[in-house]
């Protein structure tokens, strides 16, 4: 009987996962739109942006082939982002502010399960949190620097991305290392990263900046 | 005796692969004199070209060192198409046409042996195509950003380049899955692939871009 | 009583291992703040720049985790470098040439580093100096990538930077090949890329460029 909350957790988690697949996707299929590309470059980049950050997480912690290349969801869910993305790009364009939240929602999700996935494997605390932020921005850094534009997750007129990312990896972290980590302690991190995110957008939080 | 034809495949492939690594370390070499950089520069880019594509792919399916590492061929042939390109490269800009045909050839067979080095690591079959594709055009994408360019694969001024080996990919894909997989597939698919790519230059081929 | 002279190596091999991470993060976030990016932007640049070429290196051998994620204190000296550029830049500009000293130090035990991993991963001769090559620039070169500018190890008005590391490899794999390989092999070599390299930038020596 204990399975079917665990089933629950794993669908829910899987829907979750491939949701923040699918906003990463338009993501790096709209970035291509923007910068004329064609359909071949939209999916390139939406299946960078969408996958790059689970791939370098994968290669790091050793997990060949990276899950990428396992669940077939994974490789077609940017395919749907960027046909999507093709046909619907104006409209997009408009509900930007929709596409910044599940970006964010996508950023609270990546960031956690790269967390948990290093933990799982050993990793020590700092070295988790590292590897959930890289998880968390990765994509969105291949998508900028492929696209010929610097990060934006470097650049100080970006509100908070990484910011909210490390809380959320910390915490994560921090509730195993106290021996209180259950189902609770990732999805309140997701929940911590996208309200952070949403609110940096919302009221213009930065992170500082050296004095010139 | 059927070791005879085996061997001449063997040596066909590797004498094939070195032509491909060539090719596209003459591609990275002569971007590097475009862009002004020194003899560094125009070696690690025709490295990097050439054997960057092969290293994501290994790197991927797990083979420690990567084939670039293991058979000595491999980094010598750069440097050579260095060499040739450094005390020639107005001849060969003169003959443009030449090194995008032979680029074409290297295409061909850098994503038709990403496609089987996929499948025989089993990977499923939209994996293998994945990942033969980007072993084909990977060495590219590195190359242009190093160079500080937009990887020209996703430009919509390019001719058709990911398409053909998409198609080749499948192809090889689609034989192995019906179960008729010989060694007439992925030299029939390389073929093909060098066959489109070039009728694309020739034509004028694009891949659709979205409506403004 | 052998193990006094090892333990003294190992702690020196360490020590300078860290230092060579703390110049070339202080590198990372100096660039970071040239282009007026904000802590973040600072922490990812120095992260990058003073662990990448190590993570390179442990993928292509294929140690997983990297040496980057196992000890703490490499990903904690970046941030480090990060604060002390943080507040003291200016003071750091003013001293760019003992950064450049410094940086010399970091390529020459980087170089050295990688390439005795190599060889005790049974790379080959060419493989390991390539390999450790790598280590010593690959982090400089994803800190210009992802700043956005061409990286500067490929540029010609750069003074010699490859060059220094490529015999210091050569030297290490030279004295293994021949099995005079001992403690000073090391410690001679990467004296000698920084010995090389600072009489570069002194001298200004460059690297020959192709004939326009």
């Amino acid at each position: 009987m204990p399975q079917h909350p665990v089933e629950l957790t794993r669908t829910l988690e899987e829907v979750l996962n491939l949701t923040g697949i699918f906003v990463f996707g338009i993501s790096g299929a709209l970035l291509a739109v923007r910068k004329n590309f064609d359909i071949i470059g939209m999916t390139v980049l939406a299946e960078i942006t969408a996958l790059g950050g689970g791939v370098i997480r994968d290669l790091i912690i050793g997990a060949h082939p990276p899950a990428a290349f396992t669940d077939i969801g994974y490789l077609l869910v940017p395919l749907l982002a960027t046909a999507v993305t093709f046909f619907a790009h104006p409209r997009i364009e408009r509900i930007r502010i929709a596409v910044l939240v599940f970006d964010a929602a996508g950023l609270g999700l990546f960031c956690v399960s790269g967390t948990v996935v290093a933990l799982a494997h050993g990793l020590g605390p700092v070295q988790a949190v590292v590897l959930g932020v890289t998880t968390g921005i990765g994509g969105g850094i291949l998508r900028d620097t492929l696209a010929g534009e610097i990060p934006f997750v470097l650049r100080a007129d970006s509100e908070l991305y990484a910011v909210p990312a490390i809380l959320g990896s910390a915490i994560v972290v921090l509730t195993a290392q106290l021996h209180v980590y259950g189902p609770a302690a990732p999805v309140l991190s997701a929940v911590l990263v996208f309200a952070l995110r949403v609110a940096s957008l919302r009221f213009g939080w930065r992170a500082p900046q050296p004095r010139p």
